[in-house]
């Protein structure tokens, strides 16, 4: 959002408007950046460059996260090509897949590798997170090579609950569990 | 989890079971499921069919959802070819997209459509679902317009906060977001 008001000439932002842009309140959001420490003046609001510099900290957004991107399937081309992606601070520094047609290829100045070599990628290229775009069957094996490589979180998209470590973070997305919850949401609004 | 459980054979499944399968405790499994009847018998556990089809129906997944798929991209090509997505009974029936040269192409049985039909088709169609996989610079006014039409839910992988009317669900992906989430907590690990 506040990149967004740089981008329309916003110098400050109330937290009000924050609140309106957020669907949520103005106290919500003052409560919520209060965890962080203090922001803004009382009456003047918030310095929109200031307060997303010191979010862009807080997120970890201040350096660079190498990404290993594990499959190079649709999801993975989708994700590879993603602006938002290297904008942010992201990038992919190696592409692996278990497809013995697909090793080789290149997508953009990367040549896809086999999974096999997934560990030692990793550790050569000081690689802290993984993408999973494969199948499910495939994800707890991947997940466990990236953790014995060290890795410090995993983004996965396999539709399987992944054992890995206290301490190592996941975020799962699935696409399906998505669609679901606006299909429960439907249905419980149409009973009620 | 119980499909997969069916896959193995399993006919009956005990809280504890689902519990350590879902990261959670027996007694979370056991509260959350008492929020929308009575399950399984004391002593005996679940019953892995009857607990699946009565999930089911809660989720609304007795019936097919309709979907159309704004945006014939990389995204929306993923999601298209994703197999979970027509296993669970959401059927795409249409896909719209604003480049010319997209514009009747065949994805599979479908050809692609100019965006301005989309309001007729989801009237046509009875769709109940949109999926877009649009900029974010478009997808504001794609959600208002399939609003107008009708459109009961909105799986929306635009990185921007949809404007729309209560009672219409909206499911947010954010692909930055989640790494961004994942960034987060190893910095915040790493600084205590």
């Amino acid at each position: 959002m506040l990149e967004s008001i740089q981008d329309d000439g916003g110098v400050t932002v109330s937290s009000e408007q924050l609140a309106r842009r957020g669907h949520t309140t103005a106290a919500q959001v003052r409560k919520d950046l209060s965890h962080f420490g203090s922001f803004g003046k009382r009456g003047l609001g918030y310095s929109v460059d200031e307060l997303r510099d010191r979010l862009r900290i807080i997120l970890g957004l201040d350096q660079v996260w190498p990404v290993v991107l594990v499959g190079a399937g649709r999801i993975g081309s989708a994700l590879f090509e993603y602006p938002d992606f290297k904008r942010r601070g992201y990038e992919c520094v190696a592409i692996v897949d278990s497809n013995p047609e697909k090793i080789g290829r290149k997508w953009g100045e990367l040549v896809i590798q086999p999974t096999a070599k997934l560990e030692s990628l990793i550790k050569e290229l000081c690689a802290t997170l993984v993408i999973l775009a494969v199948p499910a069957s495939a994800a707890q094996l991947v997940a466990e090579c990236s953790v014995n490589a060290g890795i410090n979180g995993i983004l996965n998209f396999a539709p399987v609950q992944l054992q890995v470590p206290d301490g190592i973070p996941v975020e799962n997305v699935n696409l399906v569990m998505e669609l679901e919850a606006l299909s429960f949401q439907i249905t419980r609004a149409s009973k009620t």
